[in-house]
């Protein structure tokens, strides 16, 4: 275990971060300071340029969780009256939904399953059937199942049709490409603690500046005004309330060491092997990824559990953690599954250790998998 | 210098954290693992027990910063068709305001100077001139000029007229005594990262369980809703959305320090003693503090700056950084300030040294005190 006697974490965040990303927090920062103003800055630059936004998008950093960047976007980019179309394959979609709800913001949701990509379409025809759509909120890896959905495409679509299209990239950006040049998408949202593999206490929307400047006003939060927070900085280069300091930091030096692991492709190629790894070794004692290949991200694999009645997630869980990895439960209302993540500072050969550890915990709880 | 080469942080949060504060962050946590929901559970309780909150009262922690927890407190227990009397005497009152704007619920503002405390007669005189008032939303400690509302008195009143307290003890909490068992107050606002002396990235609110109970479906925000993260921290004990983990774990080391310490009334002391060393020791330097000394809290003083055409706050704030401590500018519109935080892991040693570099950067720059 590359922590010492610390488990690891195969978690969709909080994950793994490295030593030098937790060392990074062993100092206090004054948020007025320049140095530390300085920094953000600086993470900003970086977060554009992962997704090739550095000529037309600002980035706006966040206090709080994903979803308070979530809300943050959707609460102060889409006009009272506008009308979002929900592509619906897991609770971060549902998630979505429930937020559009609050704001009084008309939603249709496209209804699928849980396996079943949002298909480009699918979202032609409902394009087709309900003009009086004007934005698309697309969750681009529904972290439920581990669930990839075809942003390009998507993108594309609603370049074509004219709609506005905010992208929830919690789980994906940094490990899979997202090229927001190309056309198409208006918003991206992710955070600190996903797969830029800093610690979570900070969320970000990278934003078309044109839009951004359009939205002052729409916001009925102050804590989660994304223009408010954007001009106020613009301003006085300083986060509007109390940054996260620390969190701020740890992600400043998680995105060194992402660059100098070479960025998105290389970040993307270390899960992928992470991935694979897992999904061989866990064939081998018996366990069956819920999604199709063609489908499944690089970042979390949802498994079937095991049919055995000896089979307790909870004591499974425990087993495994007692030899140090840390397993996520499923998120399916239908199916019984559990997942286990393949991103963070961890590679192959934790994988390799991880399944052997299931292996082991199966063995000790008595638990046979149907062959 | 306790940090080795890093600079003190005379600031009202971020502030400078003890090592064992900051060396808590070096571990990685589960959102799901039973530890470390154990360990928000036992800062819960920790919380409650400051201000005497056990049997009546229930904590709920909010991701962000203290802003986000003020507003879901007023976001969600404030019924829509409320009327809020807001005593300002600063800009954190002057954000209460904001915010209410924003929520839609009728403000109604006593205007006083930022040195004039609430008073229990201004405000009965505005519950008999305005019987509508339902609410009351209360700073405790304006932090803007350092000044001391009197929370006590305020409290009573409250009960006496049967008016919701709600109480924004953010730069207070820890330090001053607040007793939410005397009755009047129905809830408390605070963050880590103020004098709990945690890293900042999280807050609380500490509400009255009757109340909070009541105050299902108020909440227009999904983020913010305390009610809902309350629910499901009871049914499920975690964190709604993904908690920052670091700064949990940073609070529960803080607060192990703040009971070894000896809990409020110790840390009180110790930041009176820092807040009677700096005055005193400004005062041979020739500074005159804007707070008559009957209001000042032992937090954060506000200085008048040098008349001296010479003096310029941001080559003075470089100067007393490169020495080793960092200032924060003023925050009142009608006069030139400065303020120095009496809080953080210092003590009057820090004071003393501070004062000193105080005095050589004056002298470098060639800046008079008017005698
Ligand atoms: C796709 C997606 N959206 C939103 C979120 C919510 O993020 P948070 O838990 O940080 O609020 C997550 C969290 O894993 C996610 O995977
Ligand atoms: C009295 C008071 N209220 C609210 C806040 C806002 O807290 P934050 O900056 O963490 O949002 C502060 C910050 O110092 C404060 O002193």
């Amino acid at each position: 275990m590359i922590n010492g006697s610390d488990p690891i974490l195969l978690t969709p965040g909080p994950l793994t971060t490295s030593p030098a990303t937790r060392q990074a927090m062993l100092r206090d920062w004054g948020s007025w300071d320049a140095a530390f103003n300085q920094m953000t800055n600086t993470i900003c630059v970086d977060l554009l340029a992962i997704v090739s936004g550095q000529k037309d998008f600002v980035c706006v950093p966040m206090q709080g969780s994903g979803t308070f960047s979530v809300e943050a976007a959707l609460g102060s980019l889409v006009p009272h009256e506008a009308v979002v179309l929900v592509p619906n394959n897991g609770a971060y979609c549902t998630r979505i939904l429930k937020i559009l709800g609050r704001l009084g913001v008309a939603a249709i949701e496209l209804n699928l399953r849980d396996d079943e990509p949002a298909s480009v379409e699918r979202i032609e025809d409902m394009f087709l059937r309900e003009p009086r759509i004007t934005h698309v909120a697309q969750v681009h890896l529904e972290t439920s199942a581990g669930l990839l959905n075809p942003l390009e495409d998507i993108a594309a679509l609603c370049a074509r049709f004219d709609k506005r299209l905010i992208v929830d990239a919690m789980s994906s950006l940094g490990a899979l490409p997202i090229d927001v040049s190309k056309g198409g998408i208006d918003a991206v949202i992710s955070a600190s603690g996903k797969c830029l593999e800093g610690v979570p206490g900070m969320g970000f929307v990278i934003v078309r500046r044109s839009l951004l400047e359009a939205s002052e006003g729409i916001s009925r939060s102050l804590a989660l005004d994304l223009h408010d927070q954007y001009a106020y900085m613009l301003k006085t280069s300083q986060w509007r309330f109390t940054p996260p300091t620390h969190v701020v930091a740890a992600l400043r030096a998680a995105l060194d060491q992402f660059i100098a692991e070479g960025g998105q492709a290389a970040r993307g190629a270390r899960y992928r092997g992470n991935c694979a790894t897992l999904i061989d070794a866990m064939a081998v004692l018996g366990f069956k990824p819920f999604l199709d290949a063609s489908v499944q991200a690089p970042v979390i694999v949802t498994f079937h559990a095991p049919r055995d009645p000896a089979y307790d997630f909870k004591r499974f869980y425990e087993a495994v953690r007692e030899a140090g990895y840390v397993l996520y439960p499923g998120k399916l209302t239908e199916v019984e599954t559990f997942r286990v993540g393949c991103i963070g500072a961890i590679d192959a050969n934790e994988m390799h250790n991880a399944v052997a550890a299931i292996g082991r915990a199966l063995n000790a709880l008595h638990v046979r998998l149907a062959a």
